[in-house]
């Protein structure tokens, strides 16, 4: 008696999963990324899908444009200005202007540098404020850079208690955005303000953000920020990082590490360094070109999209995917750790279960791909781009299915790997 | 009468550069290199050429690796190795352990950090010795690192002041093995053992060595080096650099940048910072992992190759080249700067001129590509695996007509590009 009932509810739930994507302006996106048929993908917040131009376009670069162009590409394909070209692009993400973005380095680089390029100017000594729990590269290279200067200080506090430590007195706040396991996302507009009232500098680490949430810098009278080009930005493995300098900041701060390209004349081979004008003097080495263009690439397929639209689609697809993992997949050992509300989270959801990593080693041996943080949390990533209501739909059931039956408790399901 | 005196003349030259080429044991090297049909590349010192084998492994990479395999590549196709397995390849090819180098960052990141790593062991105050008129970013880098310590001062020196500069009292030297623009060469044992005497630390720029000088850092008892990826390792444009710890200096020295990928369990999330053994350690965020395949591919065309047969190969060529833009350029204005003596110089010539921009943009256009360096040095790169002694003969016999005809004087080659 019940299999029929429960076979008519399942194909209730995929026609309504296939009814919300119908509905959804979106949706075509999708057919500009190359995901294989076989994985429901839900990892672009950890590495964006590759989206289906990425191979001709790196292909371009090697074969044409290094191989037979060789050093003239320098000039006659702009490489030199790539840096600055792809700032522009994701400054439009990110409601900066054009030449207060440039692409460098990894986001730990640039939170260096921007971190060591504000104690320069507070002085001897000076208090940083960052959150304990936070994304670790965050807390690692701010108490580093820290550790350089006697004087200077890192207040390492709970979520709970930021808001708090934000006082006078304070030189510096370093803070993710959205949260990488749980996604709860600060309100950039009030802690910035906050901030500033406290006399401080704000720095946002944007890499759950951008690409993902509309975001209004200058609006918020942001200062710094940094973020990641391979998650929402789908620019590939370890693509290149990039770096805000609000306009006002950017002939006060310095770069702390004076390389060539961050040379307001790098061809001049001077003896002494000039620092470049704006953001452009953080750079600092040569850009790792192939890597560059396959962010570019990423970057652009945002063209025609607003981060607006595609923040509210992710944002019914996390509230759809909330809604039925508790309905389907209720008494099975989940529990939510991701904010309810739209406004207070970023665009992935996170479950907590003991036994995270075999069930999430089990979802992916049935092509249904998330990530596990240590300890215990399930991470799903909703990127607006090309995930669809009936791709959760399917998760969902994979999900219920390898919790029901225990299929997560093979031998082989427990075994670690390098990278978790 | 002339005439046909000459064309004999010229005859007899090709035969007899073709008849060093049929000697050279490394000539079918250069089948391994896709390098157009109608350029001579002399700029390898600059921009490597492509191995033939690039654009297949970068498509691998794109398509199936990140297409496909998302995610799960990181293990399953060991990109999380990639800074280390490169950085064992490179060490073969300058004389270190393999878990001596890793591969990261830029060559000015890698500076930076390695400069600050003996700050902090040297204490409050110091001396760094550097070369003046050196490439820029060496003293750049070092000079903005000494400014965030009030107690460090940078002692920039011509080069025949630098071995008297290196006595009791210096920290740390910081010297490029090879002159980018001369090609001289500092004697890397001897100047090794001078600082060393002095109780110095010497830090060296290997950038127009790696994979051009036959090195033995270890034999050389060396500390620390860093060097570039995209000159004879064959990386590709702003491919990343690697960086060399000596093993008795790996538990004594620390990263300044303490990212996430230099933590000894990057994937457990600690909230303290606990640093990896040895030179990974001076990783610091995710590796761009296109680019880093590239420079894979790069490095492991010296596969088979010993450096030393390699530098061979080059200090003939360069002796050729010597001997014949002075035979057949002889008055028409160019002057060596290049040490004659092949252990004094590294594997480029290069020749002053006072119009050497426009005779260079007149070159290129015939095909003949080398480069710049202001303010009037005309430089010609000359990688053994995939330059022969004809490319050398029919370069001199463009430069000798470049400069004859007085070509150069055209108005389209004065005209000034971003990279020059």
């Amino acid at each position: 008696v019940t299999r029929p009932r429960r076979r008519g509810q399942e194909s209730a739930g995929l026609a309504a999963a296939r009814a919300l994507d119908a509905e959804d302006p979106l949706r075509s996106l999708r057919a500009r990324f190359a995901l294989p048929a076989d994985v429901i993908y839900l990892d672009g917040e950890s590495l964006g899908a590759m989206p289906a131009a990425t191979p001709g376009r790196v292909s371009a670069v090697t074969t044409h444009e290094w191989g037979e162009d060789l050093i003239r590409s320098w000039n006659t394909h702009d490489w030199i200005a790539a840096p600055s070209r792809l700032g522009a692009k994701i400054a439009r993400l990110i409601g900066a202007r054009p030449d207060e973005v440039v692409v460098a380095d990894s986001t730990s680089v640039n939170l260096y540098k921007l971190i060591r390029a504000v104690m320069a100017v507070r002085g001897r000594k000076g208090v940083v404020v960052a959150e304990a729990g936070d994304f670790p590269t965050d807390a690692y290279v701010a108490a580093g850079a820290l550790s350089q200067a006697a004087g200077w200080r890192l207040d390492l506090r709970p979520r709970a208690e930021i808001a708090e430590a934000i006082r006078p007195g304070v030189d510096l706040l370093v803070l993710s955005h959205v949260h990488y396991k749980t996604a709860a996302r600060h309100d950039l507009v009030a802690v910035t303000r906050k901030a500033h009232e406290a006399g401080a500098i704000a720095l946002w680490d944007l890499s759950h953000s951008a690409g993902a949430i509309a975001l209004d810098l200058d609006g918020a009278n942001a200062d710094l920020a940094v973020g990641c080009g391979y998650k929402y930005l789908n620019g590939g493995p370890g693509a290149p990082a990039f770096l805000f300098v609000a306009e006002r900041w950017r002939e006060k701060l310095s770069s702390p590490i004076n390389g060539w390209m961050g040379h307001a004349a790098p061809f001049a081979f001077a003896q002494d360094y000039a620092p470049a004008d704006g953001a452009m003097r953080f750079l600092c080495g040569t850009p790792p070109i192939l890597s560059m263009a396959a962010l570019e690439v990423g970057v652009d397929q945002f063209d025609g999209v607003e981060v607006n639209a595609a923040e509210q689609k992710s944002q019914r697809l996390a509230d759809y995917l909330i809604f039925d993992v508790e309905a389907r997949c209720a008494g099975l050992g989940l529990q939510l750790i991701t904010p309810r509300r739209p406004a207070e989270r970023g665009c992935h959801v996170s479950f907590t279960h003991p036994d995270a990593w075999p069930v999430m080693q089990a979802l992916i041996e049935r092509g249904v791909i998330g990530d596990m943080r240590a300890p215990d949390v399930l991470r799903f990533g909703l990127p607006a781009l090309y995930v669809s209501f009936e791709d959760l739909w399917r998760a969902v059931g994979v999900l219920g299915d390898v919790l029901r039956t225990g299929a997560w408790n093979a031998p082989r399901f427990h075994a670690r790997r390098r990278v978790t």
